[in-house]
């Protein structure tokens, strides 16, 4: 396959800036790399020969100096994926990101990695004939596991069972003939958030991704922080106890078990069955199920035992982000992934655990705050991480 | 006062290649720098001029062209001062960080820093008039405290009252007339393992500080982490229970207040209270009191009674670690600070809970070991904190 992309870092920081900043004058531009002009003109003219930069239109007049627009080329388009262990979302960005267009439909990820990796393809094919585009420049895609990101395939998922080691990358990068690039969700979400939530602000900042699954982004000095193993983060199995409720992974006391949905959805059955609450009682008998939606209604809607449930999950949440923020220093604790309403008390109870038990150094004037991109982290963030690549010099 | 220093980053890169792998010839060092033959010998013209850089002799052979030794010039020389609790130490270095000279003697910091400056100055000028210097190229300090990077001077330390925001960096630079660099004890003998110790090897490791202060180092990236307040690793007086033994800092349940030192010599005190130990009722009988190192010789000693304090207090640590482990994904473990003796006790202990807690993908391959380097962290590390400020381009 042809792969177009930047020849030197230059030209990577230009894109780079293009992507995040969106359009700008050339004189910015050429002030903003610390270039000669001669030097800058011939670096744009090579990538508008490549396709991934266009001209805007005239730049505003800074007296004498006539300057024009620069900004990423319209042919720029990437794909992204965010594969949730009930739910499939692709999308179209252009390249500062923006989601042009998107689809979205229920997913059982146990019809297993060759199923998914199809229903994948089959999207993005589709959205890509309804942009009228020959090509894409790039797939980004978040998966609920633990990713191998240099090989691509997600290691030991206890939530993916058949997906060990599937080449999810090179399965859609030979099917799209495009790069290509895999991650954890929670570490996929945390680029969402630099790149277009309240992250963008800050260099240093720790995402925690709720819901069935639990995870950290880390952010440190305005790159994604993966570890030694591309494991950092992943905090959804870590063991709180020996003997607690048995978990999806196998294990007892992980902190999933006791924060998850699903563990959340246990205690609310649990409740129900002890009568201690009519609301989610009569929930249950209508619908013949409880889910986590039901929980967050109840508990927005005033539900004592409801809200007493979320408020325990999000105890422990603030137990174990009080030795992250002690351990890390982030300037930022962002959440994300809450069911719908139930922010507002899940952050009342870890800021309150957090702050009476941090030291004043770390938390004296760190913010925790709810993530304002709703759904579209996972799909900005799986953009962000394929831009990282192609709009990085060879 | 007259600074000297890299003019630009070619000069700093090459000042640090020699700083840590020693001597290298002219033809290796052009090439690892990847500068034109003429712009190297330019650069170490001006580096030689400045009294940085030396000739070492000739290289061996490589066939043909004829090489020369550079190294850093004999007359730098780095200050390195490690203030404990109870102890001061204050070396001289090298370029390559070697400890050429000690002087180490009991210190009561509740003197308060006007006094212990004093006493780092006293010390230094005699280190530095032993050698026949007429300055140092610059000083590195490691302080037992929190410790605010930018500023220079402690934030808040539990142990060490009257210290709040005293400006020690500026006061021994106003003494000494050469760059200081003060920074908290963890951090630089992380900096100390990347240097000179086991964590030479690696990028990302995790470096834990036991003893009457507990603290944790992060090297991300092969670069020192301290996050967004220069806290980052402060993990000592984070609350595990909110009714747990007072601590120092004034709060109860402190890691520190169940791990440190002091707690360990709490319950020591009990247990001889409790008729649970001859060997440690004996100890104090003899001595009218008891310390760690007393509980750490009966404990290597065979006594099962401080051998059960000790692996209380790991198995605490390895609570902690485990969370840390799984949020960081480091590619190694390096414990430091342990009473003489039990390490191998500890080690264990910590051992058996995280592995046994954490999630596969983070702890497969990661090994725990013990610091191979002894006392020297502390000021090998502060050797590298300063001159990693010197060394950097202006």
């Amino acid at each position: 396959m042809t792969l177009v992309g930047p020849e030197n870092p230059e030209q990577a920081r230009l894109l780079r800036l293009l992507r995040d900043d969106g359009p700008r004058s050339r004189v910015e531009l050429t002030d903003a790399l610390g270039l000669a002009r001669a030097r800058f003109a011939a670096e744009v003219e090579r990538l508008t020969a490549q396709g991934l930069v266009e001209v805007a239109g005239p730049a505003a007049s800074r007296g004498g100096r006539r300057s024009s627009l620069l900004r990423i080329a319209g042919q720029v388009r990437f794909g992204a994926v965010a594969v949730g262990t009930g739910r499939l979302d692709v999308a179209l960005t252009d390249g500062e990101l923006t989601v042009l267009s998107r689809l979205s439909e229920p997913l059982d990820v146990r019809v297993g990695p060759e199923a998914v990796v199809g229903r994948i393809v089959e999207l993005l094919g589709k959205l890509r004939a309804e942009a009228g585009l020959s090509r894409l420049t790039g797939v980004g895609v978040a998966l609920p596991a633990p990713v191998a990101v240099r090989e691509g395939s997600p290691v030991s998922p206890p939530a993916l069972p058949g997906w060990h080691h599937f080449p999810v990358r090179d399965a859609i990068a030979a099917e799209l003939g495009c790069p290509v690039q895999v991650d954890n969700d929670a570490n996929v979400m945390a680029l969402g958030e630099l790149h277009a939530g309240t992250g963008r602000a800050f260099d240093d900042f720790l995402y925690l991704k709720l819901g069935s699954a639990i995870g950290c982004g880390l952010v440190l000095g305005g790159s994604l922080y993966r570890g030694a193993t591309s494991g950092a983060g992943d905090i959804g199995h870590l063991r709180l106890t020996d003997d607690g409720p048995l978990c999806v992974c196998g294990n007892n006391g992980c902190l999933e078990a006791y924060c998850g949905d699903a563990a959340v959805v246990r205690e609310a059955l649990a409740a129900v069955q002890a009568g201690r609450s009519a609301e989610l009682g009569a929930r249950l008998a209508e619908a013949g199920t409880l889910t986590m939606a039901d929980v967050a209604q109840a508990a927005t809607g005033g539900d004592a035992t409801a809200q007493e449930l979320v408020r325990d999950g999000a105890r422990r949440l603030g137990q174990v982000l009080v030795g992250l923020v002690s351990f890390f220093n982030p300037a930022i604790v962002i959440i994300g992934g809450a069911a719908p309403g139930i922010g507002p008390i899940l952050l009342a109870e870890i800021r309150g655990v957090v702050y009476r038990r941090s030291t004043p150094l770390a938390t004296g004037s760190m913010p925790i705050v709810l993530s304002d991109l709703d759904d579209r982290a996972g799909l900005v963030g799986a953009a962000r991480l394929v831009s990282d690549q192609v709009f990085a010099a060879c």
